[in-house]
């Protein structure tokens, strides 16, 4: 056999999203997450009703059509999503002159072998039309066969890092992040550590989703990027970062965690740049980028209660809080959180900031001879 | 679009075994089970190796593998019984000359919706060599798309009845189960009830795997069997499934919970007669039985302590216990079950009973045309 591959599955430092369907859920808090996948919904059905090519892609009725969603959390966001492709795929197959009730759909539900599966299975929407599955494991390894899957959707979930770049936490290291839990855009050396990273897990990303899809297979990717030379501070959600920073420091004056595990805090999350983004989109050997669509999420303009920013932030940050911290202080942490974010509402809505460009990417896999894949477990 | 069946996803009555890996779990106390699994593996392997035959289900080297285990519930067994499969799978490559490292497999473990699939995902081999996905549904409706598995597994789970026969439960009826809490085999009329529903859950099972599997895909049943003639009550189960039984009576006389709670309660399960089932596979027009093996599992003869008996029941019954008669009551159920056990040991152990028959069954999937499918969900 040609062992054209080797194949390694490397330990990942990752948190999933606050499972259940509690007030703290992200269930109950993905607002903006789920804004993105209303706003994308047009040009998701115009993109696959234009690229979708099932006769180079070897699609018959004899086919299941394959559909994964990646980073899926617990739903309901990604039911929306899945909905949403399969009726922008029924509708290509009608001007196709096909009878759509003919195909079968399976789709696959992707998050972290710690996500709360079992939320998102109790939650499935009772009048589905497809097979569900789900498949525990990190989008920057393989979990699907060569070329199984026909459409992979992927919203609001690449700007997760396999890793915290080494040289962040590194207090000799010039890019070491003292001071700060994330990368605000001031600090050079900062910002090209976890440019870095992110470039590096795209390359994993291309190349395990490249071996995934049949070739003619789309992908779509949603991501939120920094517009190019603004810091990602000056950024609505950056200062959001900098708010929750700003609160472990008050907490380690306090004397309630210590400041060194405050300075070793750091998430492990990059929004690229809009240029950097695109052009790693550009570069990649194994897609074709077809449309490329920018917007701005409306959510980020509304003027919510102070509760309602926070609720979000644990939804999506409970998992990493308490793994740095520990358990105890998940709760002091976010009500301390909560009520200085209370009596700074006003003027954190009221700070000048720049939209970040939100981005509806769809990609075609090339089609090249597939590549044979041995595995090597670590 | 010929619309040759209508699906309906009909309402079950559903338990999962006990989730995580505490004292109580499935996973932690599933001893009898395993040892089913490990003294079938010499069987499974011939079966497949034997019986195989990868060209008339058109697979080659671009396909993926694709084996579902039905039932899987959390964990470990089924890791160890996939592996076999696989093993044997690899085995027949080897024996026709070809390099069973260049197969990709695909498993799918399927339990009910409520199954405790984050523990499952959890705690899946590190070292495994195949994609892994979780399938939440009833074994008695489809969940698969058509021709999409190559070899099914069913270990220790057809006895799960979809519903518990409605005369059973029924004052008038004379099925009515009043006195016990399962088919004890000495009523006529309930005997009936319970194997008419048995009979109605394995057609739909037959009729949902006969559109899944692909034409000449394998599956492998594993069933416990009551010998023909013996009532259920005068196996090691059975008895056992008696001595809960008067527990429940002990703690209706007492107060805790109702007499009619308890006349009302009855197990949603059904071992079928060793006859009734081999005829069951015969009669089924979409497979043709391949081999059965009988066995009997050791298990059932050794000595263990009350605890462990009490476990055992406990890992699999709680869900149903709590169903019906409500959470509190779970503790004071089994920590009196347990007591009484711990007492009567001796006598369970010395009594008098039949082997029930281990069934391992292969049964082939026949060659005929691919059946369309529409969806009704109600």
């Amino acid at each position: 056999m040609a062992k054209e591959e080797t194949y390694i599955l490397p330990l990942l430092e990752s948190y999933p999203m606050v499972g259940g369907d509690g007030p703290h859920s992200y269930a109950k808090n993905s607002t903006f997450q789920k804004k993105i996948v209303d706003c994308a919904k047009e040009m998701v059905t115009e993109g696959i009703v234009e690229k979708l090519d099932l006769q180079s892609m070897g699609f018959d009725n004899s086919c299941t059509f394959r559909i994964a969603d990646l980073g899926s959390s617990v739903g309901p966001n990604t039911f929306i999503a899945v909905q949403n492709i399969i009726e922008a795929v029924e509708q290509k197959y009608q001007a196709e002159n096909k009878d759509p009730s003919t195909i079968e759909f399976q789709v696959f539900f992707n998050d972290l072998d710690n996500n709360d599966f079992n939320t998102l299975f109790r939650t499935l929407p009772p009048t589905r039309k497809y097979f569900a599955a789900g498949v525990p494991g990190s989008f920057h390894n393989r979990f699907f066969p060569k070329s199984s899957l026909h459409i992979v959707h992927c919203s609001n979930t690449l700007h997760w890092l396999s890793k915290i770049p080494d040289e962040i936490v590194d207090g000799k290291s010039p890019a070491w992040n003292k001071g700060s839990i994330h990368c605000t855009g001031f600090v050079k050396e900062v910002v090209e550590a976890y440019s870095a990273q992110f470039k590096n897990d795209m390359d994993s990303f291309f190349n395990a989703r490249a071996k995934e899809l049949v070739p003619g297979g789309l992908m779509l990717i949603l991501i939120s990027t920094v517009p190019d030379g603004v810091p990602a501070s000056k950024t609505f959600e950056g200062m959001h970062y900098d708010f929750l920073g700003s609160c472990l420091h008050d907490l380690a004056k306090m004397g309630l965690i210590s400041e060194e595990k405050v300075d070793s805090f750091n998430f492990s999350l990059y929004f690229p740049f809009y240029g950097e983004f695109e052009a790693l989109m550009r570069r990649n050997e194994h897609f074709t980028m077809e449309r490329m669509d920018k917007f701005t999420n409306p959510t980020r303009k509304m003027v919510a209660s102070a509760e309602f920013y926070s609720s979000h932030m644990r939804a999506v940050f409970e998992g990493l809080v308490k793994e740095h911290f520990g358990d105890q202080f998940v709760e002091p942490i976010f009500n301390y959180y909560s009520t200085k974010l209370e009596e700074n509402i006003g003027s954190i809505l009221n700070a000048e900031i720049h939209d970040r460009i939100e981005l509806l990417i769809l990609l075609k896999r090339n089609i090249t001879p597939i590549i044979t894949t041995t595995w090597i477990l670590t």
